[in-house]
């Protein structure tokens, strides 16, 4: 347990200095462990060694550029006080979940290493758990520029499935995304799948949203607190969306449009790929059209259609997805030791017993879940 | 030859007494010859025995429910006059195709009996070349109660297709059709295929369009002249135009349009099927949105999406289809006997030598073809 622990905790570092989805990062955890990694990043040692089978991927390890990474990423790591981190996480209401905790999907893990740019550990913000949302769950994208007609069926679709307790996700954004979310939200619960940290409310205007949604659902990054979001994060957050559902819909799509990069992902992951078809004369359904065309994509005009499309979904008993999480041991300590008027985290660790960070990562848990919230003097039960 | 016409006269008669596609008319057909089949019905003997495989086909021939067709074809046949249906047809410039004629669309024969409602025999009418236009052609059809976007579009892909010469086939209705044959006629050529006689011009209101069409295109149907079109003869009708293209195109269809019925039709042929998308909020894009679902239409949104799913349209070179056949001799001499002022057919025929129903047949033809027109003494040259 201690040492999962230092894993978890290493991983959590990683997220503060390697991109998402690093295959070289993946081949070295699988082969050495993530406290090792860390470790030696950290103390600017030369990287691990990782066997590299020869055509087992798209990507090889390329030694120059991979020593040139490790430098900087050495560099980075050696500047990371992870307690810090995660004690700003857990302020922010944010915790981490790790590929062995419980609350991690498992269907992350059919982003297989090498080449697949399989996710080492994602950062977690809201009342829901993560895994059980996603068991039932369908992933809505399309353009940020939206018509009318796309925000529209978008909330439709999301609205009708969120009723039948399917869970939407989708990728925060302008447009399709955020319509879809919020008519989730108002009938059930939605997941967004961020590409920045999830203290950065990108975008800006979605803050308020985010922070309704985060009562019920959960918001989902790799990225750790504070980071901004960069023009390639969204392409390799994408990945997400499309693993941790089992099928994805485009709603609406111009030719170029980051919905399509999310429609490969799922194609490739063998997830089902459904389009929603709109007037042809509209720009924004070509990547529909498109998709329909070329991609073999379901044409799906209503949440019946989608769910025809999903098949069952999975051994999920239908009727509404437990939202809030059970109590761990743990968190269910540090619940009892906070008190009506509030206290500090340091005097809550010493009324349960345990140390600093495991308080903090529970308070962050039992914030999210509303059953504690801030105060002036630190952590209470809410009024 | 003699008796070759014989044949065809019989053909032709048989249009005005049995339903269109009969598969024991077929049968009979197959084994006996239309002459004998035609003297035997006139004549009221029993009807002709076939020899039946059994589950070589869905229909099977019902002793007692034949017995009763035959009585009543033949009380019908007993009134025919072929001489008077062929002279009243060329006077209308309708001409008949039978399937031993060089006008006759060699993907008809795919419409095979038992069971696959064979056709017979075809009246037409206008100036083009029915095999020659039907090579590189493709059906777009669709539902009446067109909606703007619905009939924009069918002109738009009309328009665009037969500015690249594929011939534009269609039903003449109403919405979506009408639209077709329109933009289509106005760029290039354009077959109307009906389900009346083709002096009915049903309906009424493209009475103007099927003359206009006529100088150019052409008029085609399983049924003789003064037939008024009954509900089952539309989908009767439906086969013709999927098996005369080598793909079919629908642009608007209610969840209950006759346009599916030609798109099952199309799949039965093994006609490559496509669907146009709408707004999902539209009634006559539901429809299309099945076929995309559950039919794997392939999904255009213009002309070249078209062309790229029916592929290579055959050994047709590109470029302008030929649109007004060339004269075969019986044709020219009866040409050569048209005077300028006029004269009635009686002695055109005995002016070029050849009977009166030969004459008449390609008075009709040089009519549609624009090469002599009626006066009030007969036919004449163009003024």
């Amino acid at each position: 347990m201690g040492e999962d622990r230092t894993d978890v905790r290493a991983l959590a570092g990683l997220t503060t200095v390697v991109p998402p989805g690093d295959p070289w990062l993946g081949m070295m955890l699988a082969e050495h462990g993530a406290a090792r990694v860390w470790a030696e990043l950290v103390a600017g040692a030369p990287p691990p060694t990782v066997d590299e089978v020869p055509g087992d991927g798209p990507r090889m390890v390329d030694p120059e550029r991979s020593a040139a990474h490790w430098r900087r990423w050495h560099t980075a790591a050696a500047r990371v006080d992870v307690d810090a981190l995660m004690a700003a996480s857990a302020a922010a209401g944010i915790r981490f979940v790790a590929p062995t905790d419980p609350e991690w999907p498992g269907r992350l893990n059919e982003l297989q290493a090498p080449g697949g740019r399989r996710s080492h550990g994602l950062w977690v913000r809201g009342g829901g758990d993560l895994r059980n949302l996603c068991l039932r769950s369908v992933a809505i994208v399309g353009a940020r520029s939206a018509t009318a007609y796309g925000e529209h069926i978008a909330a439709e679709l999301a609205y009708d499935l969120a009723e039948r307790s399917v869970v939407v996700v989708s990728g925060g954004a302008y447009g399709i995304d955020g319509a879809a979310h919020r008519a989730a939200h108002a009938a059930g619960s939605t997941v967004v799948v961020l590409a920045c940290g999830l203290d950065v409310d990108y975008p800006r205007g979605h803050a308020g949203m985010f922070a309704d949604i985060a009562r019920t659902g959960v918001l989902v990054s790799e990225r750790p607190v504070g980071a901004v979001p960069r023009a390639k994060d969204f392409l390799i957050r994408n990945r997400l969306i499309a693993a941790l559902t089992p099928g994805t819909v485009v709603v609406e799509a111009g030719r170029r449009s980051g919905a399509l990069n999310t429609a490969s992902h799922a194609v490739d992951l063998h997830r089902v790929l459904m389009a929603v078809p709109g007037p042809v004369t509209s720009a924004m359904s070509v990547g529909c059209h498109l998709l329909l065309r070329d991609r073999q994509a379901g044409c799906v005009t209503n949440a019946d259609d989608v769910l025809a499309q999903i098949g069952p979904l999975g051994d999920v008993p239908p009727g509404p997805v437990r939202v809030v999480t059970e109590l761990t041991p743990e968190s269910a300590r540090v619940l009892d030791a906070v008190s009506r008027n509030g206290s500090g985290p340091a005097v809550i660790a010493q009324a349960c017993g345990q140390g600093l960070e495991p308080t903090m990562r529970s308070l962050g848990l039992l914030a999210a879940a509303g059953l504690v919230e801030r105060c002036p003097t630190g952590w209470r039960l809410p009024r």
